[in-house]
């Protein structure tokens, strides 16, 4: 059993802990925060299904005014622990890396962390290999990360020469207080970091995009022009999205008509959380412009990246060497087929 | 055991049975629906954890063509039940009714139906007694069950005259298509029906209030001033609130700082699809204009009725006498204490 | 001086009205409306600069009642004038047509309407001499109309074979009740409308894309992919359409980082209702996908079909026969140098 | 002719920019900024109706660079003015006040700045004699000023003894990225300050209230619970503010339903920047809780305190010593009667 800690119980770290516990050749040690916030005191009121220890010794007492049970200190849960799974804030990850150094224990950071931070750059589908065994990996954003999901399964099955992506983010998390806007779709310049980070995972294919923030919370829509190498057809590109355990391929004529509808669909299933890992591909949204594919995805922005979080504990940790057999596993204790 | 048939299976219907289903002295016998929406497919994708039935024969071959699997039609659900709960869409109960007094079955209904459908404007805190043995039933809307929680418990504690309230208004569900606004505030004469309805249900408050219409969709929000009978301290108003089984207290500087976070919050606790039964009362708004009492609630659209719903089963079905061995036995089956 | 009215006077019609009074060989004969909308409302309150008929004999009670000033019934109108630009509500565009040729009058309608109303598909810029001495012109939609101008103008410049597109569409006007939608991004299938629009009145471009509703008001963005017959550089782009009189190249660096900032800008430049008639490129979108380029153009939406549909009047009563100087005098008279 | 300068051209300075030109008596010298915003830029495109200065000097090359005319710097702009109408970011103000002494000018600040900057709390209506001859004056805030016109105005006819307002308020201005929230409705705690303010300037009067932040921009909407101290009618109540020159009673049967409704009409009208000086109350909200009277009001926040601001000028100048005088001079140049 690996036995593996998560730093910040945040949007991520709550949805990593759930996703670890799931795993029935991987063992969760506990979460470690600093402060009372709304999903620790939910993880007191839940009756401490995880363990807590608290990130910052000298923030405990914020912790025990609030009466939440803690475990121990940060250097507590390293020391008992293989590999941390850092979803702590920006910046917070570097600090924290010393000490898993110091403990001799791996670690695998978010999206949000500087690139430097890792040895790798990873994700589960696309480059499994090159995490094996390393000591730091670094996943992709959650935009990034449910991109390649699609680019790569196209590429894998025709090529994919280059790919030009536009991304209409959501702009907040639902209940975020120190972000948002109201009534206006905001710019960035060209190119996308999305377009760029793809191409550090997919170096061989050429990305560009656009990146359009608008007033919603319940997940991202991005649209791509991709380029194959050789004609395909309609019903090929909807053949490898059907097959891939981590894309649902889905009918705005069934009702699948926006990105809030798979929201509501991940708490319709009952999904804890109502998460839904998978990206959903809309099928009346394929098309082609001349020979290049075009077509719509939505990523659930909070929990598309644990699936290749785990893989990437699968990795570092050598615990499978096959990247097929990897993902398997963790889909298979996800419950995805 | 009391046997129990849900009519239609969209927001408040999924909800009516996940609490039926809850209940140790109740079975829950089916749910009738039309069509394969978004619920319904989920409902399928999850193995049909509640037997699904046709609500109108001729539209069968929408559920079979959707390869949706069909337990019997609306009469077969009708001949098994004792009792209906009708969260079908407005208009449709008064149709179901002609059914439910065809096969001798007790009727429920939601407060978007007709006011006249019903024998009693049921609430199980404040009119228990009035539901006794009673035929059909009707539940008060969404802000007005929630608001009466509020405005019962003082009432019952120091006796409330009248009440102004302001009701800010979610605009539309998650994932509704149907119908919202995007940046505005949309004006409602005074009175507004939630304040109108109160007084069926407590004839002795003077109510009267106005509602606006906000684009969010995550949960009402109500400001109201209360004109107490005798004065009460700030320390009484809190006591009241913190005792009521279906009410939670919470405090801004705890996080709870918006109708989101407590969307949030009920997802954070893994409930199922995140929801929340009890309204909230922000403890920092609680305050006084001169005597009179002004504290704001937080109304849980999707999930607000489900408790008093039971509770009107109990009450019509006769299964509890006393008022508050009724709701204790609801609420106790839904974990709440 | 050719005699101008126009039906309808909701978001389009008060502002073909301006532009058409703004026209010094065009005279404005008067507005056509049915009930006291708050359009209407505020024509009274500034005195009546323009007059105002009753568009249904059978409603000018409503008017009446209102003690807005009526000149007319609308058959009145039609006597009065050479041609009406009609922006009546969807559908209402077909019966008024059956009076116009009654008259003898020739007729311009909106993308609203039905294409099979029309003699000829017109745009100002893209198709002139198409629309020399017709009878009845139907311009594209807002987002068609200004897609066109960017398009043709890189197309007249270096050719273009194809475009793949991604509407980010504002779902409402400021102010609807009658539409909406909070926080959800509303998915349409490939290919939206406007390209298929695009290429009724651009056949030898070919064009794709789809289209997300987002919850704003002010403005649609469009990005596009544009596959060029022959390589070109950014500074040529960027020079097309820096010479666009009809097209405002501005850098999301100065602060012109949204829809809404342009929406914001004709307010403080003091324009009439705010308006502003040109497209918008945000300057650091520019970029290309191998050879294709790639950029996006804001559409303020009420308000860009506004030349065009002068031109349109040039076109139809052959004011002027060159393409050039059609859409130069136009433009002059607007103030769009 | 009292000279007039004015610090900030944001979303308020642009606007007493506008008012003070249209003031006869008065003369406006000039406006300072530091950047090229999009204000200043539209001023420039304008062709610099009004003089910009700059208010800190070590900052012109920004404007230099952006090709923006400047006139001179602060002080220049000082040494020419008698009075300053600073509405500068919150907090720079207290720095613009040490200037303001040394040139010997009086200054009105806006509601942003802190309380203890100036003399007196200001409301032209409320109590322009406070202001007679001091230095230095402060206005309210954007919800204080429009909330004391309808409270005075109720006060001064009938006596009110104490109100609970419940503030809906707009999160952002358009265009706002730096401020903002998606789908949520954010609590404050009780009293808000603007409850508070109206205190200061009307200390008879108990007042207390709560606020919610609403993701709009375009306007505030405030219900109001104000116990009279004799009973009244609501004819009266409606005579009231039907007598107000800057209320509009508006009507939601008329289509004025939403605070978007009256900033689309003041486009409609042409009013330059769309603005409305006027609050507006709904007809159909003015109702009774037992005698208490209860109502809704609009509040534009950009334009709204434009005219108290003007006010600030004659009673700061001495201008005129009769409250009455000095309204009806600022509301006859700004073509409110």
């Amino acid at each position: 059993m690996v036995k593996v800690g998560i730093a910040g119980y945040g949007v991520i770290g709550q949805r990593l802990a759930d996703g670890i516990q799931r795993q029935e050749d991987m063992q969760l040690i506990g979460v470690a925060d600093v402060a009372p916030t709304l999903p620790v005191r939910a993880l007191k009121e839940s009756g401490m299904p995880y363990n807590l220890f608290c990130a910052v010794p000298d923030l405990v007492k914020n912790l025990e005014d609030a009466d939440i049970p803690v475990s121990g200190m940060f250097e507590d849960l390293l020391s008992q622990v293989d590999v941390m799974l850092d979803a702590s804030p920006g910046g917070v990850g570097a600090k924290n890396k010393e000490l898993y150094i110091k403990h001799g224990v791996k670690s695998i950071f978010q999206g949000g962390e500087k690139d430097e931070i890792a040895d790798v750059f990873f994700h589960g589908y696309a480059n499994y290999e090159k995490g094996l065994n390393k000591n730091c990996l670094k996943l992709t954003s959650c935009n990034t990360t449910g991109l390649i999901r699609a680019v790569d399964s196209l590429d894998r099955a025709v090529g994919i020469e280059k790919i030009a992506i536009t991304i209409i983010r959501r702009i907040a998390d639902p209940g975020d207080t120190h972000r948002g806007a109201v009534d206006l779709l905001l710019m960035e310049p060209i190119p996308n970091h999305q377009a760029v980070d793809l191409m550090t995972i997919m170096p061989h294919v050429n990305a560009t995009g656009l990146l359009v923030h608008t007033p919603v919370t319940h997940g991202h829509i991005i649209t791509i022009v991709a380029t194959p190498k050789k004609k395909v057809t309609k019903e090929q590109v909807i053949e490898e999205f059907k097959n891939h355990p981590m894309i649902r391929l889905v009918r705005i004529a069934d009702g699948f008509n926006s990105n809030t509808s798979l929201f509501q669909y991940g708490r319709f299933l009952g999904n804890r959380r109502g998460d839904l890992y998978e990206i959903a591909v809309f099928e009346e949204t394929i098309g082609f412009s001349g020979d290049d594919i075009m077509f719509a995805i939505n990523i659930p922005q909070e929990s598309v990246t644990i699936p290749e979080s785990i893989d990437a504990v699968r990795a570092c940790m050598g615990m499978q060497t096959d990247r097929i057999e990897a993902v398997g596993l963790t889909n298979k204790y996800l419950d995805m087929f």
